[in-house]
């Protein structure tokens, strides 16, 4: 028996650990010989791009190396499979180079995106009768995938995110002034990763003052009333913003482009709200944009999340020997503290193109803010660290 | 005797090593009694706003947190000293704390503007015929004091961009496309973090390609067939950039304000040349301001700065007590490798209000790209890593 994995969507610091976690456990399953890559997502299979990963991983060290890189060591893709009823083209495709190559199991490490081509495989073959089997292993640094507690990838966002911007508050706090500092966090319509900075109040820091979700009613007055009401308590405001909150202002409206899924190509959105806070309250002002560093910065990434994306990955094998396919595994969380989860798998057509947003019970009455109560959800998930393999000061990556 | 220390400018990650050297060391010293730290830089003599270190740091634990804490602990400022001949109103409240508390010492922990406050308050005292004396110790992430071979905090802010720009390598490189990454980086008249990035090569990695410092001479159209030269030969091109290289295109000018020295408050350069991009070549591109997390980041700080931070603070007291004022201690370099240095003082007023630019004969011919050469020189600054004291898996920090 061969099989093939593949990594889809944006880079996240956990999605290479789950493929360690695929060809781990692959390599200790007798009944699998072969285990390919495929670069740049499901394109590798219908280009035929593979590589084989059984001359690649030699040795305990690869593998560790390979935990440790950030984002897609086999590339990745944002291609949308078309519905095979209307356009079959790349199903043919991908039936020969599976054929060509007798691979018997396709995985695919993505968001939702991803279980949308799972979920697709998964019908298409089985109508045709084929054996071919279609796993799903969740990963964004979103955490916006349905059916699971949480996605690998998350926890080491969350817990740059929470680093970071516990340094923020250091650097903005040295003069003896009035100063807002506005960090704009990723998140197009899930504010889970600028919520998880909440969880500084477990260290007795009590910023940021305020947390601005697309979960929440964003209003650009009751925006300037807030910081207003803050700056009057303390020198320095510390607010948190997910990139995708809407101004309900339309002369200051993100300027946007749909990619090919249709998600808005967003940013810029703490930019904007430096200006409104210079030019409406005119107090000194910053804003910082965590960029790409959120989903890429391995150098300290969450234990946790690492564990638990290699974990995914091995799951995943045994489901597939096990007969299952068109599912995605899932992590459940059976205790916050002391922290335990189980794995589970649920068909992957009903975490497909579906968005799970931020728990509104944990948002406060005025949507400025996170409730205490979500620190518990976010601890566990940040927890732990991994040492770098450095040359040169300089971590390591591997490259595949 | 009693000695006072503060710290002034803009934050770094080895501001704090250096004031734990400074308290450690003094705390060995049988001669000093009181040590005073100053909050807000020169502020808090002049307003008498201190706070007694000897309560604050109990054991090593203390100065551990401390080292490991970004940022000035102590708070900072940018307060510009006027010459005593037209307005010696501060000195005399300068003179007047210092006397109410019996300081005999004062320690400041800052840039070049902090060596003209140093210069000024030393020879200030001496024409009064005061035994005060006066004793800078250098910080800046800029690395632009001249006579030291380096500044601590420069080390820490290289590693993190280093470490940074690998990842942000990674990142840009999974989908299988033409694409150009530009980082903003810090420096505004001089190179020095930007330039860093060669430090990459030592480990294989031939990007980024190009590199702009404000030390070279910047054309826009000579930066366009700068970036198509470079997607000619492969996909992915990284570009490094000084936040201060100015645009010879008057259109697309900064908009800056000078700060309380005439420094101009730059930034956004990155997305001035991302613009460019988009209109004059059209594939894909991005960019990313490191702002303040490059100077911030402590999570990832190099152990020889941090060292040699907290080294420079120790010699300062050594320095003192053998009689020197008006002084700035330097770190003069021995060897590359195995890397050595030595400790020595220079008149503060040499490093007042001066700027040490990158080297030119390590710039290539066409000023975008530095050469191997210089490789050497940073290689040992990143060396080392400093394992973090976190709580709910964050990285704490000292409050004073």
């Amino acid at each position: 028996m061969n099989i093939a994995v593949a990594q889809s969507g944006g880079p996240t610091c956990a999605i290479n650990a789950s493929l360690a976690g695929v060809v781990r456990q692959a390599f200790k399953e007798e009944k699998i010989e072969k285990v390919f890559g495929s670069r740049n997502g499901i394109e590798g299979i219908i280009c035929d791009n593979l590589v084989l990963l059984n001359d690649v991983m030699k040795n305990d060290g690869d593998f560790e190396l390979l935990i440790r890189t950030p984002s897609s060591a086999l590339g990745s893709c944002r291609y949308k499979l078309p519905d095979y009823r209307t356009d079959d083209a790349p199903y043919l495709k991908i039936e020969e180079c599976l054929k060509k190559h007798s691979i018997d199991v396709f995985f695919y490490i993505g968001g939702n995106d991803s279980m949308d081509t799972v979920a697709k495989l998964d019908e298409y073959f089985s109508k045709k009768g084929s054996d071919v089997r279609f796993i799903g292993i969740p990963k964004t640094i979103d955490n916006d995938l349905v059916e699971t507690d949480h996605t690998p990838g998350f926890g080491s966002a969350a817990k740059y995110v929470l680093t970071t911007t516990n340094e923020i508050i250091r650097d903005t706090s040295v003069y003896d002034l009035k100063s807002v500092m506005i960090i704009e966090i990723m998140g197009r319509q899930a504010g889970w990763l600028a919520a998880s900075t909440v969880a500084l109040r477990a260290n007795g820091i009590n910023k940021p003052q305020l947390i601005y979700l697309p979960e929440g009613d964003f209003k650009v007055e009751s925006f300037i009333e807030d910081v207003k009401h803050e700056l009057s308590k303390e020198n320095v405001v510390i607010i948190a913003v997910s990139e995708g909150i809407e101004l309900d202002d339309d002369t200051a409206q993100v300027t946007s482009r749909p990619d090919g899924f249709g998600h808005k190509n967003l940013g810029g959105i703490g930019k904007q709200l430096e200006n409104i806070v210079k030019d409406r309250i005119g107090c000194k002002v910053r804003s910082v944009e965590l960029n790409v560093l959120q989903r890429c910065a391995s150098h300290f990434a969450s234990r946790t999340d690492l564990e638990e994306a290699e974990e995914v990955g091995a799951q995943a094998v045994k489901q597939a020997l096990s007969g299952a396919s068109g599912v995605m595994i899932t992590i459940e969380r059976i205790n916050d503290k002391p922290y335990k989860v189980d794995y589970k798998a649920v068909e992957a057509k009903k975490v497909a193109n579906n968005e799970k947003p931020f728990c509104k019970e944990w948002l406060n009455e005025k949507k400025n803010n996170v409730l205490d109560d979500a620190i518990g959800y976010f601890l566990p998930l940040i927890e732990g660290e991994v040492t770098m393999i450095t040359e040169n000061g300089i971590p390591l990556h591997f490259e595949i």
